[in-house]
């Protein structure tokens, strides 16, 4: 499909134009174009990487001609003074466009994210263990429903210790830390961390104080006869978005000055961070949230004059996030995990009887292997 | 030492304010001061973790009462209507202050770092394996130094494959990747990337395309005949300060719009980020650089109008990060490691002959380890 009608050089050679079958015309510029070519002395044959850097492009780099091939598939320029010839295509032009309205003050989700709540998250995203390994479309709806919703659950895994280290493996890498590659989460005498026993614990992402944050968590279920200990997850994206309709002053202090996380609680670790509860972009894009009522530390980046409202946009954001509408409840069985993106979707537990056990463990995983995963696995449907 | 010289509720009970003996008083609000409360039934007496949300107090909290013991080493105070009495330690609360004037406008570096040039990093921090490994005192100044100048070396390593995961259990835990636990630096035919030729690479911080990105890198000798091949390494925090101080309106474009960071040199990895060059906390606080001519995507969250300046800004901040002045060169001997502070310093080698062998490995650890190992030998001084 021919996307241009026309290419014109404008601005004495510094930028291109181009004239749009539909739509508002696309600018281009000189030194972007070059940087961005894509000839074999730009860009390494065999890896994509870029061979040039930016001060390889002259300063005064300017577009002698430019042409469109008559079925306005390809655009060739010409430019000097360092003469060079690069043709582009149409469509990876249109592609890359960047000559287009932005707002910049506007806060705003990554488009392949879906926000939800319990009713609007019509059925948890799920699939078998055996499935997973076997069938790899039905994997890669799953893996890209984990990533849309942040959070999807695995049945039929094997009932054995460590067996949550195969469901990394099926996108990931696994985060080892100071908890080790992975961690017992169960009912401990003289607990490090209030995890490990049976008492309730309210919506949260996990290691606030760490950073980097895990940005991926598997809570997987070995045992799970105890009374209680059901598992919810929140998404903390709606519930930001859902604080900042209800006071965007809130919304606004809660992002804009950070708050503080601490943990000690075992020998030979001490962790802090100092980040805030909602983060943004510079550019507004709604990128983590950081909420655990355990291991915030004292706050004391925020002035004291807006303390006190500070404190009543983190009592509403609490609010909203306890809130039983937003949230989704299941009890997980012996061989069934969750994972959560934890930079995003809070969990939290019931309390349980210590009749019965409840035995989960638990990893984290960095969600760059799960996005390089569904990239490639679609680059080769 | 007594801080304090009185204390006296204010604002019907909402605050205290605590006159000092040398400075202006300071003020504490009432939620503030219970949700910080360091007795039994707020924070687990085994792991410090906060055992109540900010639900569990009160909207309407205030203070009926409040006195200061008379050394002036302890605060006591009542709080209604949900009656508790909690006592604070003048230490305690002169350290976490937060009544004092901030500048949100300010670019700030963490007081504990320090910024260098070849000139004024008067020494290369250094220590020998067997040191660190025999001597906590030395390893301790070390791994401090590590800290402050986001740069140091070691020496005297075992010359063998993996060696290197010694050095980073020193302090930290390996983040594996697509690359491995570690990874082989050296020429390789069709390299899936350019740090895997004989080429010269551009000072660069690593793997800006992935997201986390690593934040410590490793990069050990093991074999090093070649001509040529000299290590590089600047701080970028310097650099862009420099930048600042140069173009503070091209500083701002480098923090504001978000750079694009792609690699997929290879089969099954397709890695993206979309993040600023310079990041700063929303407080002003720098705490990134990502720079890397290879992986820099197409830009495109720059809108048309400010992309020419922006790319005179990346031209600029080129200029700077090459210049020699900032730079400390070095070259590695088997057994000899470096290791950065990848969210800050940039490294970068000079091309090699093929005559010879260059035998390099790397490995990504995270600061976390860094900073809780350095935290809790501190603790035990």
């Amino acid at each position: 499909m021919s996307l241009f009608k026309s290419v014109k050089i404008i601005n004495s050679g510094k930028s291109i134009l181009l004239s749009r079958k539909y739509g508002a015309p696309l600018r281009y510029h000189s030194t972007w174009l070059l940087d961005n070519a894509l000839d074999s002395k730009t860009r390494d044959k065999n890896n994509g990487q870029r061979l040039i850097s930016v001060l390889d492009i002259p300063v005064n780099t300017y577009i002698k001609s430019a042409s469109l091939d008559k079925k306005g598939q390809n655009v060739t320029l010409k430019f000097l003074p360092k003469e060079k010839q690069v043709k582009f295509s149409s469509s990876w032009l249109a592609s890359h466009a960047y000559d287009k309205k932005k707002n910049n003050s506007k806060v705003w989700i990554d488009p392949d994210l879906k926000t939800w709540t319990k009713t609007t998250l019509k059925s948890v995203p799920i699939i078998s263990y055996k499935s997973a390994k076997s069938d790899k479309k039905l994997l890669l709806k799953w893996l890209k429903s984990l990533h849309c919703y942040g959070f999807a659950k695995m049945t039929g895994g094997k009932i054995e210790s460590g067996a949550l280290i195969q469901i990394a493996n099926l996108f990931g890498y696994v985060r080892e830390t100071n908890y080790g590659k992975w961690f017992e989460v169960r009912s401990e005498i003289n607990a490090v961390n209030l995890a490990y026993t049976s008492l309730g614990l309210h919506a949260h992402t996990d290691n606030p104080y760490r950073d980097p944050v895990p940005t991926m968590q598997i809570l997987y279920c070995l045992e799970n006869s105890a009374s209680g200990g059901d598992s919810t997850v929140v998404d903390g994206f709606n519930a930001a978005i859902h604080l900042k309709n209800k006071n965007s002053d809130y919304f606004n202090l809660l992002s804009k000055y950070c708050a503080r996380f601490e943990y000690s609680g075992v020998k030979g670790t001490h962790l802090k961070s100092r980040r805030p509860m909602i983060e943004l972009s510079p550019d507004g894009e709604l990128i983590a949230i950081r909420f655990n009522n355990r291991s915030v530390a004292p706050i004391t980046d925020v002035p004291y004059e807006d303390m006190e409202n500070y404190y009543k946009a983190y009592r509403t954001f609490s609010d909203i996030i306890n809130d039983s509408k937003l949230a989704v409840n299941f009890k997980l069985n012996p061989g069934e995990c969750f994972i959560v993106d934890n930079t995003r979707v809070l969990h939290a537990r019931t309390a349980y009887s210590e009749a019965g056990t409840r035995w989960l463990q638990g990893c984290y995983v960095d969600k760059d292997g799960l996005l390089s995963t569904i990239s490639t696995m679609l680059e080769k449907k």
